[in-house]
């Protein structure tokens, strides 16, 4: 079987994605041969404006039927590559959305939300992100991982601070990811995992999608799709072949403005990082580029079984464990 | 002079009631000679709930103008007393109010509120509570710190954890108070402070206000006022006679469903402590009886000099810094 094929027969999971939607990027999603995508539709947002977020995307879903459909439980995203349609999972990159209420973790899940980030950055009620000092789970924390664990959505901790994703991998019950990072092994940064966290989430029967966002690869804006090939190579050698994903942080379609929210505490404080240039591997710049990363797996001598494992067969299984079917 | 006169004639300050409001109430602040008193009118509720709260509080004291009047500055304690009234200063035990907007600070500072806690209990976006672990004074927290030194709202760090607490005096480049406490040297308890601790305030500038809730007194329901005297002087002995003053904690008028609020996370999610029986010393069960505690001071050898420091003086002085005036 040749990459294309290889790639045609495959379901395709990105575990991140925070583009701007619009029929173009779902578009090239098709073009791209993604079966389905982790798509954030909150940041920084409070319920109501996530709940806004979440009715846009309703929105755009519904008319756009051709390309793309709402994924609820890993049967959709079978059935959305049978269909040749993307199928849509809703995520959150902060808990921040949950508020400080308990109830809420219910009624995101039933609004078809099926992974949260924990804390995106910062402090939040739950825990703290990576950008500054992490005290850790809160008690609250615990509650919501409870819950979370509970209704079945993903816990995600990939801008989760050090100390928190230790201890929300021990506290929940479920399997929970990093489902877009990159190791600290090849480059260090705040945002990267080492090798003693990505051990210790797969130890523990956790999941990681690796992402190829530049700024955290050695080469930064130089790098090619065949530096993001070496990360992920790097990270299965630690976690194993099973346990392993793609969670590419595309930002497509996101202007200046976006990054400027996504980088500024609350979407509009203090200053947390800069990234600089934001381009990605040449190789897989946009979505529609998605085949080239199975050619390139391929290429660096990843078997076609392992390559399918990577670019989605992991994502679906670990979705169905934590989903709960 | 005797004690009735030197009550009389004092500036009488309670730096946190948490009572049921109502013209009872403010007829009973009369009858204990109150000048003012830190009113609180939020906890656990988010912006739009304590701006309710805050409406309901201005009804209330238009509509009891004979009795009381809203104090936005120093000043305006001098007048109350002058006046015969009762001035009522708005207070939160909760930064959560402000939620994550920076910019809620000087709302809120409009609308009357002139001390604020960072934290109750338990994590907020600012830093953590005293009935969990505390992993300090998070960033956004010290910006918030910072809004509220520059718009002149005190920082209050009763329920506040250690650690935050700690961090919050030496960031704070005005006093910051714990409005309401005890020691921990004559009763071990997660609420009370340390002698290191009241020092560590007192050497930075910070003022102490002592309560007498009796679940945290040594003699628990059984206590009198002369236990509360008791703890004045022992914090008296640590932090001097010039940063010292009351702060009783009275709930007078309210039920367990408000006790039920206060002791769970969030005001519904886990139960954080509980109290026992709930019952304030013999002698000051009321606000009516305020005039006693003068009377216990005196009669416990406290100059006359001293008992109007305690009394009140002294939270007029600290306001004052605070608010800027």
């Amino acid at each position: 079987m040749n990459s294309a094929e290889l790639h045609q027969n495959s379901i395709v999971i990105d575990g991140l994605i925070i583009a701007k939607w619009s029929r173009e990027l779902f578009e090239d999603m098709r073009k791209g041969g993604l079966t389905a995508a982790n798509c954030t539709v909150s940041v920084w947002e409070g319920f109501q404006s996530t709940v806004d977020n979440i009715v846009e995307m309703n929105q755009l879903i519904e008319a756009n039927g051709d390309l793309v459909t709402k994924v609820h439980a890993a049967a959709d995203i079978r059935r959305a590559k049978e269909a040749g349609k993307t199928g849509i999972m809703m995520g959150f990159q902060n808990a921040h959305a949950f508020e400080d209420q308990i109830g809420y973790v219910q009624v995101f899940k039933d609004l078809g939300v099926g992974v949260v980030q924990m804390c995106y950055n910062t402090q939040n009620l739950v825990g703290t992100g990576c950008y500054e000092r992490d005290g850790g789970l809160s008690d609250f924390g615990r509650e919501i991982v409870a819950e979370m664990n509970r209704v079945g959505i993903m816990c995600d901790l990939s801008h989760v601070g050090s100390k928190t994703s230790e201890e929300v991998i021990l506290e929940s019950k479920k399997p929970v990811c990093y489902s877009h990072c990159l190791p600290s092994g090849l480059k260090q940064h705040p945002r990267n995992k080492s090798d003693e966290e990505l051990r210790f989430i797969a130890e523990h029967g956790g999941f990681v999608g690796v992402t190829m966002f530049t700024p955290f690869l050695k080469k930064g804006p130089d790098s090619t799709i065949d530096d993001y090939v070496e990360a992920i190579g790097y990270i299965m050698n630690i976690v194993g072949e099973d346990q392993i994903g793609i969670g590419t942080d595309f930002t497509q379609g996101q202007d200046k403005a976006f990054f400027d929210y996504l980088t500024h505490d609350k979407g509009y404080a203090r200053e947390l990082t800069q990234f600089g240039k934001i381009v990605n591997p040449e190789g897989i710049r946009t979505v529609g580029e998605f085949p080239n990363l199975t050619d390139a797996l391929l290429r660096n001598g990843f078997s076609e079984t392992v390559v399918q494992k990577i670019m989605g067969q992991n994502w679906v299984r670990v979705l169905g464990e934590v989903w709960g079917e």
